[in-house]
């Protein structure tokens, strides 16, 4: 999508260059456009842990590119194995709740197995990290063509007024390569010529929502405002808001779905206003194996600091200041799971589904056949 | 209640220095402690506007005293009653949702009228202030005697291990002179060996839970741990919250409550995990005229540069950063309704009443009576 009049992706490997892959670092926006170069494991890994690197299809893509980084540290087809595997291990440790990147790493693994030259090692490698990158960015734009129809109908109802949007943290395209998961059929309907307006939850404490989704959407100019994420009731109370849509971690066959901490509340506001609420999310972050989202999905703890202390901008640099008291304990869980009833429909490449066993396994039949499991 | 070893209120007048109101300076706390003299009109309406004074009892007493400074300002009997008028007007602009800065500057004029020496007037208006202020200090603590048998009965059940607390906001000592409303039963707990932990909603976008609640608890070595407002629903999925208490800014007769931006998704994550909620108010919050919340009572729309600017400390000094692009557009809304149906019970100075205009009633019908209506 576009940054000015330039189009970008968040992560990318030029055929020109092809020793390195890119990113765009999204510690930095959206005060600095820079693009990182990640040369080793190591750069993948910092780039994952640091959150320059977000969301589960860039972070899925960017550790598949890992394993390929990994390929060509390896000087003898005989250590391959070995050398592949604890790339493996140490990049999976990266981000413990995202499905993809267990996923990611272990079909790379599975692609490469018992291949006896370095060189083919290294163009199957390649070929698989691209073939996953490919895939996603088709899923987000699968997912946006299904999803789009959700907006459609409600602008029909609402006979051209703007489509009111809430959404929460970053399912855009900085998340997912391209075009987004959440953002997907906004920028579909945007393209359709229906008016839309979306509500940005600034998702705290990390807040992608301030910092990423209000620079991507006013980047691609659609409308947006930018609310603490204590709003969104009050907004759906006063009949402010058409549709919440936000993206997923990781969904459970239930439909039960993990998502950025806070996610519940807004489905629970969404539920008590007979707001629709959906979550748009490719397949490969569906859980085959969890039945029981809130029992079984592990949150991720990460460190009190990202709450305790925020970064903004003050005279042109980008600063960190401390928000409460030093003596201050803070805990900061990373996700919640809102329950599979609080869900309207998963919208998914193949379509829109009931967020249940029954919905998911019709439309992923063959998946669940191949025994697709995801758990990391 | 206590900063360190010294015993503070939030807000206080001193026989020995008698035509000044001091305060501490909310703005200004936790990285500082400053007190401030209000000699003027002019000085409390900043100071309400600018939120260093802050909470609904503490905006009624300084506005009640904001009365009494006009009567020192006044230098002939016959000009009172319309500089008094003119004085009312402008404090109670200051801050359109707070019911009790109405009321107390009304009830200020009441008791003013028809007084004929200039003397008398200044007396009156001191005595009437100070027995405000008196007033909401000792319903603060009968609020606090009513709602400490619920933490206590939760202990008995607990069996002695840590009744974990949620609250929103500051409802605090400092936002009602001492004692607090929501706090005010916590503070009794501890004086009853009670074991309690408190999580504190940072409550975005003035973050007076970081600043306020936490310093405030720490100080009185009440344990507690700093969250974001997106993490309550997680804590109570988990099992993790006992009973949430928040404050209140108005409450109509039908029990529906205004408070802090955010209170509401908290009440609803508190009833889908069958966690009870509790509002604690003093009655003069009550709004004996409203029935529906929803539709009545006004929701302020603040600056929008509290949300996309955040000011914390680095370096030893107060600073601002950005949080967002430059062109972010953003609404601020300061309240939200929580509907009655959510509440399990309103703690008040005379006991628990349920959030409903039966156990309102029941429970003031002598101010009833009295067409102790207090709408702005």
């Amino acid at each position: 999508m576009k940054i000015g009049e330039k189009h970008y992706r968040s992560i990318w490997w030029e055929e020109n260059d092809p020793a390195v892959i890119k990113i765009i670092d999204q510690e930095r926006l959206p005060f600095f456009l820079e693009i990182k170069e990640l040369h080793t494991v190591k750069d993948v890994y910092d780039s994952i842990c640091s959150m320059k690197v977000r969301g589960a299809p860039v972070i899925g893509s960017a550790a598949a590119f890992g394993i390929w980084l990994a390929t060509l540290g390896v000087s003898r087809i005989s250590s391959a194995e070995g050398k592949l595997s604890d790339a493996a291990k140490y990049l999976i440790s990266s981000r413990p709740t995202a499905v993809n990147l267990a996923w990611a790493v272990n079909s790379m693994l599975a692609g490469l197995s018992g291949i006896t030259s370095l060189e083919e090692l290294r163009e199957t490698a390649l070929r698989s990290a691209l073939g996953i990158y490919n895939n996603e960015i088709e899923n987000c734009l699968a997912i946006g063509r299904h999803g789009v129809g959700i907006i459609e109908e409600i602008s029909r109802k609402k006979k051209g007024s703007p489509v009111n949007i809430l959404t929460h943290c970053n399912a855009g395209w900085l998340a997912c390569i391209d075009w987004g998961t959440a953002t997907s059929p906004i920028y579909l309907a945007r393209d359709r010529k229906i008016p839309v307006h979306v509500w940005v939850d600034e998702t705290r404490p990390r807040n992608q929502g301030a910092r990423l989704t209000t620079f991507e959407l006013s980047n691609e100019n659609i409308p947006n405002t930018l609310i603490v994420d204590n709003t969104g009731g009050h907004l759906m109370q006063q009949g402010m808001v058409d549709v919440v849509i936000t993206g997923s971690d990781r969904t459970a066959i239930s439909g039960d779905t993990a998502n950025k901490i806070g996610t519940y509340l807004k489905a629970l506001a969404a539920k008590d206003n007979n707001v629709p609420f959906y979550v748009a999310l490719p397949s490969s972050s569906i859980d085959f194996k969890i039945t029981d989202g809130i029992k079984e999905i592990p949150v991720e703890e990460r460190d009190p600091s990202e709450l305790t202390d925020i970064q903004g901008i003050n005279n042109g640099k980008i600063i960190s200041v401390r928000l409460c008291p030093d003596y201050t304990k803070a805990v900061n869980f990373g996700f919640d799971i809102t329950p599979a009833r609080l869900i309207s429909g998963l919208i998914t490449e193949r379509g829109i589904c009931s967020a249940s066993e029954n919905g998911i396994k019709n439309m992923f039949k063959d998946k669940l056949a191949q025994n697709y499991g995801r758990g990391c």
